[in-house]
């Protein structure tokens, strides 16, 4: 009666929001401090205390009729020029106010530059595998096909076998670094060979194959940041969001900014507007919109990150867990303790710990661990993650 | 090389974002107060003052890593709780939070039940003309055809037509009242006869036709308020937004109700939940969520709609513009002094007067003037008016 791939992604639901659904029942049930909740990148670092202070100044010093009024379907002007202006200044790119697209996060901006980009039924996206799981839904969306390839051991980039995976039909590698759920970060030297490789494919096609970078981790990197895709590689989009870097993931703020150096940027903007008309978002939340404007280039406390990292990962390393050092973002990517994922979570729940199975991620055998919670969270976890581990050892 | 129809869609734009935009450098050109733009339906009356004092308030006395994360897909329960209570004591139909989905403004609330409804493409959705013209985009982007069936010489409801125009391949009728772009509000009478010739059709067929009321103006009336459409029909769906009622049209809040008597009220609900996934929804803006939900029933300034609406007919009628009196909303609808309404809106350019040309609309030979401005611009665009009517009969 109704639309059965629509129902069916609304049964299934996503297998996070699931986890995440399930931990708020079972907090109410036995208090918030008895369950350990790693289901979701929620941020619990607190936005710059600038994000705040913006807000409250816009609404005490603007017409608030103006202030919430709409805005131009690609963003106010002057917020558009911002972001670009300090992409510009950061990255040593040309970007222009032109082409840059404000939306609701990136979830909104992958989806309108999906829709914007797959011109026909069956092209494909190449996504390096883990991945995250609403890749699929959005690529499937638009009418095309997540391809994910295998990254390496330590969840870097296999360019050999992103080059065996591009067919005709191939339109662009969708990146996401630093990664959800692995933490990898891909260096300089990563990026520059896999533009090379690109390059020399696009010699022999009739349209370079885009390279999509998802990026709301940017700002969460451990390291060195990493270099920015548009300096490597022309045929660039970048889909941003401030849910990560400035603690806004409800507040669905983020934009598109299209490579000047991509070949018909003008046209595949053109696309992205169309594409937002036709998903339903009219214009970004102005508020917001006037917000970040005003903090671009802060971040949370990404100490409190790095200390929950080193915390867990020292100690479930002591523990005899197996897993990589998230290099950025606030996942920890964990070997299961046995081949099935989705039977260890539950095992893992009955010490009221939530974990994600990284079967939706496109690999089996691991749980993906948010630690973007309270420093207490992952204290009072590590006793249920050693009684986990031993509960195999018997 | 990028997807055709979103790139058309993104070259052609909406004419009301054109005009609006053109409207926009204009002012930048001879100053604000000599352009007289009636393009876009931004409203000129300011929130009421509750909205700014509960934004003030969210943002003082809660933690802001949890007032700006993320909320569940569907929004934060106790909005949706109160959003359902606000519908049942005030309307008096059982509505339940279960069935309330919190999304970004009308637009994005039309465009997943449109995904959630049309099941296979070429379904049809009935709209009664004039009508808002992104209701043809929403439609298509779900799979489905927009079908157009003339109102009365007063823009009410042909219930006779919209009969006829009932196919096997109908899912839907859509109803916006009060109207954009007449101001039309459908009396009760109206909407039981169609409720009955709608369940008379149903008894053939396996599937109920869906009842879709697009209601962003129903706070908007100067009568009586209309009657509620669940309370007539049972497989009604309510898509409704904040960005009139309480002037926050760049904010992007509304929510879709769905009637509990709705055949597989349920099962429609998770397909809107699949399609809210699918178009890259994620959550409504959770700040605004906590905001409305402190202010339901609350109204802007309607006084000054009525004002501004009295002020402007009264003047058209008196220079011999044809018009009929909204009963709603803040769009008067007036018939073009030529029969190509494009050619008139280009004439009232030159005059300095953004009107919107009705051809967009689904009908020729009117524009659409959005009376959601200062007195003043009202004021200042009468010379302006009588100018152009006077430049007809030379």
């Amino acid at each position: 009666m109704f639309n059965q791939e629509m129902q069916k992604l609304g049964e299934a639901r996503s297998i996070i929001r699931e986890i995440f659904e399930y931990g708020n029942r079972r907090k109410a049930e036995i208090g918030e401090e008895n369950v350990f909740d790693f289901s979701i990148g929620n941020p619990s670092a607190p936005p710059p205390a600038a994000i705040t202070e913006e807000l409250l100044r816009l609404l005490t010093t603007m017409p608030p009729e103006k202030l919430h009024g709409y805005s131009s379907a690609a963003g106010l002007w002057e917020v558009r020029e911002a972001v670009a202006a300090y992409i510009r200044e950061k990255f040593g790119v040309p970007m222009r106010g032109e082409l840059v697209y404000m939306t609701y996060g990136a979830a909104a901006a992958l989806s309108a530059t999906f829709s914007a980009l797959i011109a026909k039924e069956g092209e494909e996206i190449i996504v390096p595998a883990p991945f995250f799981p609403e890749y699929t839904v959005f690529v499937r969306q638009a009418g095309g096909v997540l391809v994910p390839v295998m990254t390496d051991a330590a969840f870097h980039l296999d360019i050999g076998a992103i080059a065996a995976a591009i067919t005709p039909k191939t339109r662009a590698v969708l990146l996401n670094s630093p990664n959800n759920p692995t933490g990898a970060v891909y260096a300089e030297q990563e990026l520059r060979s896999l533009a090379e490789m690109l390059q020399k494919c696009n010699m022999g096609r009739e349209n370079p194959i885009f390279l999509i970078c998802d990026e709301p981790y940017r700002s969460l990197c451990y390291g060195e940041e990493p270099v920015y895709p548009m300096a490597v590689y022309p045929h660039t989009v970048v889909c941003d969001s401030f849910s990560k870097s400035l603690s806004l993931a409800g507040e669905r703020i983020g934009y598109i900014a299209v490579s000047p150096q991509c070949e018909g940027a003008e046209a595949f903007f053109s696309a992205v507007m169309g594409a937002g008309r036709a998903l339903g978002y009219v214009c970004a939340p102005t508020l917001f919109q006037r917000a970040v404007a005003g903090c671009l280039g802060q971040v949370s406390d990404l100490a409190a990150y790095r200390e929950n990292r080193d915390l867990l990962y020292e100690a479930l390393c002591g523990m005899g867990y197996e897993c990589v050092k998230p290099e950025g973002a606030f996942y920890l990517f964990v070997k299961s303790l046995e081949p099935d994922a989705a039977a260890f979570c539950a095992r893992a729940r009955e010490h009221e710990l939530l974990l994600v199975p990284s079967d939706s991620f496109g690999i089996g055998g691991y749980v993906r661990i948010s630690y973007c919670v309270k420093r207490e969270t992952i204290r009072g976890s590590l006793p249920a993650f050693a009684a986990l581990a031993k509960s195999y050892t018997k």
